[in-house]
C-alpha cells in the first residue's frame, strides 16, 4: 500500500472539474474563522487550488484582526467581521461557532454572497441543502435560503464509506460508535490535549497502573467534560432526549438527510480519544440484501474519495496517524457478519479537519464556482 | 456519586462469603505468573483477602527466580515453575501466556491442584467451565479437567452488564466496539505506551496537526502491530476467518459460552486505544421484548459487582480514568434507542487487571475454597 497524500480535487474523484478561465473574471471568496482549526486548513487547501479563486478575503474576530496569516502564497491580513466586507464576494465559507454562523450568514446572503456553513447552524434546516460531493452534488443547487451546510466531520467519515454500500445493498440500519479525535473541538481542543499530555508525562505515577490522571489534570479540561489523555470519554455535544447526546442523534439526523432515508434506523455512540486528528468510525451496517465482503472491498476500492486499507495480515487498517492530512476517507476491516449475511462490519477513519470540513467545503466551493461560471 | 474504591469481595456481591477457618487447616495456593501484570495485582489483591488462604508459592519464569515479592505484607521469593511446586497446593492461578498454561495447568492438576486459568488456552474447551461468579457461580463445580477458565478482558467488562439485563429481557444479539487498554497486553504493553509517549512529547511538531506519529515512534511498537500513542488501532489478536481478529471471535464465544446461549448474534470490533488500564465497551443490545432506559438502571444499580454511573448532565460517565483500581464494571449511558423499543445502547468500562483477571479469578478460588472446605 502507498499512503495517499492530500491529492487535489480533481483526484477526489465525482467532483466538478474546475475550468481554467480568465483571472480577472474569478469569483471573490470570504473566508470566516481564517484562525482556527478548521479555517486554517482551509488556507492550506486553498493554495492547492489556486485556479480557483480571485481575491480571497481572511476574516476572523476582532481578536485575530491584523494578524497576517498566509494563504496561496501570499500574506493576507486578517480582517474583521462587518457586513461590509460581504460587498462583492460570490462564495463565503464560515468555520466559525454555531451562534457566529447564525447570526452572520444571513448577512453574507444579504449582501449577495452563496454562504457554505461548517457549522451546525443551519444542517437540519429543511431549506439548506446538506451536501457531499461525492454522493449528492445535485442538493447544492436547490439552496432556497443562499446557504449550503457541511455535515459534521463524524458523519462524514461514516457516510463516504456507507453512501456508496448503500447504493448497491440499500442500507436499512447503522450501529456504530466513534473515536473522535480532539480537533474536532477545534484549536482549543489541540491545546488542551497537548497541556494534559505534558501533566501526566511529568508525573512518574502514572506510567502505572494506579496513577491518577484527574489528580495531574486538575480543572484544565479544556472544551471536554473530563481528561482526555490517557482516557477516553463517552461524550460529546449536549445532552438532548431520552440521554443521548446531541452529536449522537445528529449523527442519526444527518445520514438520513444526505442518504434521503428519513426512516432509517441508526444507534451511535460518541466517544472522544486522545487523538489530535482523524475520526475513526467502528461500524456494523445492516442491508437489504445479503452482502458480500468482497464484492464490498471492491465497490470501496472504486468509491471517489475513499482509499481501500484492508490487508490486517500485513498490519494495514484505517489509522488516525496515517489518515491525518490526507485527503480520502480510509476505510477497513471489511467483513461480513458470521450471523447475519445482510450485515458488514467495518472501520474508518477521516481527516476531521479536511474532508470532514474544509475539504468538502473547497469541494463545495467548486461546484458553485462552476455554477457561476457558467451563468 | 462517590468514586467506589477497590472493594474486598464480601462487597462485590454474588460471591460466596469464605468462612473464618482454623489458618493451620486453610488451603495452599500457587500464583504462576506473580510477577506480571496480571500476577502483581493478584499479589495486591492477595494482601486485602488475608484470610482465605494458607501458604502462598509465588511461581514465575527463570527470569524472575530468586526476587523478593510483597504479598499479604510479607516479602516472598519467587521460585521456578516445576512440576514439584504444585505438590501440596489445593488452588493454582495461572497468570502466564496461553503456551505457558497450556503446558503447565495439567502438569498442576496432575499433582493435585486445582487450576484457574487466566490465558486463553482452555476458555473454548468443552470440559472447562468458564465462570464469573456473579453470573454462573454454579459451573465451577463441573470441571471435568480440573481447570476452570477466566473470560477475557473485553468479554469481562461487557458481560457484567449485559447478563442482568439478559435476565430480564432475553438477549438476542449484541453489536459492540471496543476500548482496550494497553495494559490488555501486559507489562510490555504499559511500558510501550510510556516510551511512545515520551518520544512523540520529545517531538514538538506532533502537538500540531501534521505531526508524525510514525516517524517519532520509529519500530518501538511493542506488542502492538502499529503506534498507539495519539493513535487508536482497530486490531487486537491473530487473524480468523473472513477478516475477523481472534479477540472479536473470542468475545462472541466467550459470552455464548458464559450466558449458555449458543446461537446469540454477536458483532464486534476490537480495538486499541492509548489508555493504561481500563477496558471500555459500546454496547447495542437487542432483546426479545421491550426495554425502558430507567428500569434498565434500576436493575444495573442492584446488579453485583456493578457501578452504575449514569448522569451525563453532571458529567457522569463510565471512563478508565476512574474505574482503574477499583472491583466493579462501571456502566453508564444508557439509554433506548430511538428506533427500536427492544434495543438499549450503553457504555461500560472495567479494570482489565481487576475484575477483568485478578479479581475474576480471586472470586473463583474463594469459590473453590469454600468447597473444599466444606468436604
Ligand atoms: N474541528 C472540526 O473537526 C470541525 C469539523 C466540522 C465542522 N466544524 C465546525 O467548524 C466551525 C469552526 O470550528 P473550528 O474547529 O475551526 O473552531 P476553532 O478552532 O475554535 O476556530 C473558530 C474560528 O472562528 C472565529 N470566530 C470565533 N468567534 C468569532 C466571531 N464572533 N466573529 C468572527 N470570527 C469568530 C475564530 O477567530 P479567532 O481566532 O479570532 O478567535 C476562529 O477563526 C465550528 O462551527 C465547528 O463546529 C469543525
Ligand atoms: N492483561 C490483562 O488485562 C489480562 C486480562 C485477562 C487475561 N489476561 C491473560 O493473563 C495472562 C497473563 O497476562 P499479563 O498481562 O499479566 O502478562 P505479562 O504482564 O506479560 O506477564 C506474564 C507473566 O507470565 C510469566 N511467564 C512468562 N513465561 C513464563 C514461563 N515460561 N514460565 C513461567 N512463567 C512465565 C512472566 O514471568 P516473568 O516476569 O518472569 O517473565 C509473568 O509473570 C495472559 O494469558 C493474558 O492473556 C490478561
Amino acid at each position: 500500500m502507498t499512503l495517499p497524500s492530500a491529492a487535489p480535487s480533481q483526484q477526489s474523484g465525482g467532483v466538478a472539474r474546475v475550468r481554467p478561465r480568465d483571472p480577472r473574471n474569478q469569483p471573490t471568496l470570504a473566508l470566516v474563522g481564517a484562525t482556527g482549526a478548521v479555517g486554517s486548513v482551509m488556507c492550506e487547501l486553498l493554495s492547492a487550488r489556486m485556479n480557483v479563486w480571485g481575491q480571497i478575503r481572511l476574516i476572523a474576530s476582532s481578536r485575530s484582526v491584523g494578524r497576517t496569516v498566509v494563504c496561496r502564497g501570499e500574506p493576507t491580513v486578517v480582517v474583521s467581521l462587518t457586513p461590509e466586507v460581504f460587498d462583492g464576494v460570490d462564495v463565503a465559507m464560515f468555520d466559525v461557532p454555531d451562534e457566529v454562523s447564525e447570526h452572520w450568514a444571513p448577512v453574507a446572503v444579504g449582501r449577495g454572497a452563496i454562504v457554505i456553513d461548517n457549522s451546525g447552524a443551519f444542517r437540519m434546516d429543511h431549506d439548506v441543502p446538506m451536501v457531499v460531493p461525492e454522493i449528492n452534488p445535485e442538493a447544492a443547487r436547490n439552496r432556497p435560503k443562499g446557504i449550503v451546510a457541511n455535515a459534521d466531520c463524524t458523519t462524514m467519515a461514516m457516510i463516504m464509506a456507507v453512501a456508496p454500500l448503500h447504493r448497491e445493498y440499500g442500507l436499512r440500519e447503522l450501529v456504530v460508535a466513534s473515536y473522535q479525535a480532539v480537533s474536532g473541538a477545534g484549536q482549543g481542543g489541540v491545546d488542551t490535549l497537548r497541556r494534559q499530555l505534558d501533566k501526566v508525562g511529568d508525573d512518574a505515577a502514572l506510567g502505572s497502573r494506579t496513577g491518577n490522571v484527574r489528580r495531574a489534570v486538575g480543572d484544565d479540561l479544556g472544551p471536554f467534560p473530563a481528561p482526555v489523555a490517557l482516557n477516553v470519554v463517552p461524550w460529546s455535544g449536549t445532552v438532548a432526549d431520552g440521554g443521548w447526546s446531541s452529536d449522537e442523534l445528529r449523527l442519526r439526523d444527518e445520514t438520513r438527510k444526505i442518504l434521503g432515508l428519513p426512516d432509517l434506523k441508526v444507534s451511535a455512540t460518541c466517544v472522544r480519544v486522545p487523538v489530535v486528528t482523524g475520526h475513526s468510525v467502528a461500524v456494523h451496517a445492516v442491508f437489504a440484501s445479503e452482502v458480500d465482503a468482497a464484492e464490498a472491498q471492491d465497490i470501496l476500492r472504486q468509491a471517489p474519495g475513499v482509499v481501500l486499507v484492508d490487508d490486517p495480515a500485513a498490519g494495514e487498517f484505517p489509522m488516525p496517524i496515517d489518515a491525518v492530512g490526507t485527503d480520502p476517507t480510509w476505510v477497513g476491516r471489511i467483513r461480513r457478519a458470521v450471523d447475519d449475511p445482510r450485515a458488514l462490519a467495518f472501520f474508518v477513519t477521516g481527516d476531521n479537519l479536511r474532508k470532514g470540513a474544509a475539504l468538502n467545503t473547497a469541494q463545495i466551493g467548486e461546484l458553485l464556482a462552476t455554477e457561476l461560471a457558467a451563468r
